[in-house]
């Protein structure tokens, strides 16, 4: 069976490199047939690279090849990435994708038209990289009632808070380390920002709960403004920072999705995970928690899950996969401001007599170092409204959630 | 769809339950069918049980009973649990299965049945409880050369060693623990000595590597002599004792497997997994490192992965799953003591300059009490057989493999 590829970089590359490299052990696992790449696209040149041959600068050598029944989306972005997608569906080709973007942002159009022309459209590779977990929520927990999803989605974020909490480094000389070790872009906004996290957050929430979740219904806030002082007063209640993205069942017909920086406990699955590793947890009514651990990125864990999806795309070439969503209404995705209980980390200019009249109950916090005039706590379970409206009038430097997954 | 329950006690209970929870929302997945539950067969009485009309003590009511095309047996055992599947696959019905012991002795021969009439013979409740493991490492792994896998797969001798490290509870008093909470049976032997890991190692590695491997290819030692001594040594070297599964590939033609305490160092994902919790790492040529961590055992969390199964049969009623492995010869598996190198804790009646004279490198490790009589020491990476070789005269008190997953 002919596959052609679309984007050359590193995760193309590396699914031309996996495909090549399996080409002994694939027959196995679909009945005998072979699977070879025939077109490669990207208006780059590759001089030097042993694939001339098959590299191509015009997408209708790849959509006009009524050979090539499977394309890889390894471009990323939504332009022209969805236009060449659409074309290729209604083709009656089969995509499959590592494009996080495209996905969150026009997975409900995609899978409509995958639908409609008898494909598949598929991107395990799209969330948590070479991590099953799209196909673990779509099978093996179709059993449980899902109640809520918390992930560590962003590798370089992880490697940033991770150097902060073991090394004590500073914010900006972790992100310059990421840099260096090309964890970061030079831009690092998609990541730092939690903006990377927010696409992965849509693509989980959709299929967890059965509609599209759009990046602009997620409340998203990044990691930058999480400092040395907090780690290491989280750190004194035997906790981490992680910057996660949770997701929680309200109803059918509402949920709730945010990504932020959160404390995790010790004796949390998340709370060990660290450098660039991300994770996932699962939370269904029957199972209780599961969680499912890996490289988030990277070449080739990244491209072993665009190939697998290949190689199930090939198993199942006569027939579609049940998979999908539909659409949400406007008021699927709730405002967890007003809506979802949970404790806070508060850091502030205030005394401990000050908290003590605004809280109930309130956990205080230490760390070496600690100004007379500066308090940190953890508060009782309130919604995030109810917090801000009790803090009122008090010099808050920095508020943190605290998770229970 | 009709649906039948072999074996009512902890598991197939379970399933009845899930079934009819989730009544209302198995229709989305399975193209708008229900699962009805028509039959439940076991020769005990459940008197004041809201399902006495459908109990049966004949298999016949279920095997000729031509509108039931999907059967869950949550019996135990190979008889007659091996007999009932075998008829009901060659009637051209579906079974899924919870019964590890089942898989790994028959598991080769079921799935030829399954395949010869059609139908599909699924088991992701045998390993893992509720976690998601045989449908990732067959479909979402599909991309990757698989090099290894470790498990901790027994929930029972975990919360014993998770009591012992974290509370300092000897051996005894831990197991004792477990069985007032129902962990651990009246007889412990198959927990204890391994037997249940064995049996789940068989599974993983049939599938992993696609040629049945029996229980008795694999050697297995339980828990019963590690102590507290141990632990503690162990502890000062910054890991912990675990009983895990492991599987290592060696050629196409031969891997090795075996059961034990080893010794798993902090950083190890499998480091943190306490009390009755299972995980699962898998390592991949392509995607390096990924870990399935939740409860192995319990009812709702099994029958929920029993559930899974079904609802995959009823999507694919009308076809068959690729999915299977085949026959080993009898050097498939092949001897760890020779063939495979690790490093090796050694606790023996000896002084430094004794263990000294044995190896070129040895990481002594203390305790508290340390007797001055005794040592304890992390070799280099050898085979077991070499290991023996050079503690030859020396007076050993305990031998633990320290594992490299």
């Amino acid at each position: 069976m002919k596959v052609a590829v679309m984007g050359y970089g590193t995760v193309g590359s590396g699914v031309v490199e996996v495909l090549e490299k399996h080409a002994p052990s694939i027959p196995k696992k679909i009945a005998g047939e072979t699977l070879e790449v025939k077109r490669i696209l990207d208006l780059r040149d590759f001089p030097g690279d042993p694939h001339q041959e098959l590299f191509t600068k015009d997408f209708n050598d790849i959509l006009n090849d009524d050979e090539i029944r499977i394309v890889a989306e390894t471009m990323g972005g939504v332009n022209p990435a969805f236009d060449f997608t659409a074309k290729l569906l209604k083709a009656g080709k089969s995509v499959v994708s590592s494009n996080k973007e495209l996905v969150a942002q026009k997975g409900l159009e995609l899978l409509n038209l995958a639908k409609e022309n008898g494909v598949n459209y598929l991107f395990e590779a799209s969330v948590g990289g070479g991590i099953p977990i799209i196909r673990p929520l779509n099978q093996c927990l179709a059993a449980n009632n899902i109640e809520g999803l918390a992930g560590i989605l962003n590798g370089t974020t992880n490697f940033i808070l991770t150097m902060m909490i073991e090394k004590g480094m500073p914010f900006d000389e972790a992100l310059r380390l990421a840099q260096d070790k090309g964890y970061a872009e030079k831009d690092p906004t998609a990541d730092i920002e939690g903006h990377d996290a927010c696409r992965k957050v849509c693509i989980l929430a959709s299929l967890a709960f059965g509609k599209h979740v759009y990046p602009s219904q997620v409340d998203t806030q990044g990691i930058s403004n999480i400092t040395l002082e907090d780690v290491s007063y989280v750190a004194s209640a035997d906790g981490v920072i992680k910057l996660l993205g949770q997701i929680k069942h309200i109803s059918d017909d509402r949920i709730a999705a945010f990504v932020s920086p959160a404390v995790v406990y010790h004796g949390s699955q998340l709370a060990s995970v660290n450098d660039v590793f991300n994770a996932i947890l699962v939370r269904g009514d029957a199972v209780g928690d599961v969680c499912f651990y890996g490289p988030g990125a990277g070449k080739m864990p990244t491209a072993s899950a665009v190939v697998a999806d290949v190689i199930d795309c090939a198993k199942h070439i006569k027939r579609r996969k049940y998979f999908g969503w539909g659409a949400g209404d406007e008021d699927y995705v709730v405002d967890y401001k007003a809506n979802i209980k949970m404790p806070f980390y508060v850091r502030a200019k205030a005394s401990e007599t000050e908290a003590k009249a605004k809280f109930t109950t309130v956990k205080f916090l230490s760390r070496k170092g600690q100004p007379s005039d500066e308090i940190a706590f953890i508060t009782d379970a309130m919604t995030e409204n109810e917090l801000t409206e009790k803090l009122e009038g008090m010099d808050v430097i920095n508020i943190i959630k605290v998770t229970d997954y």
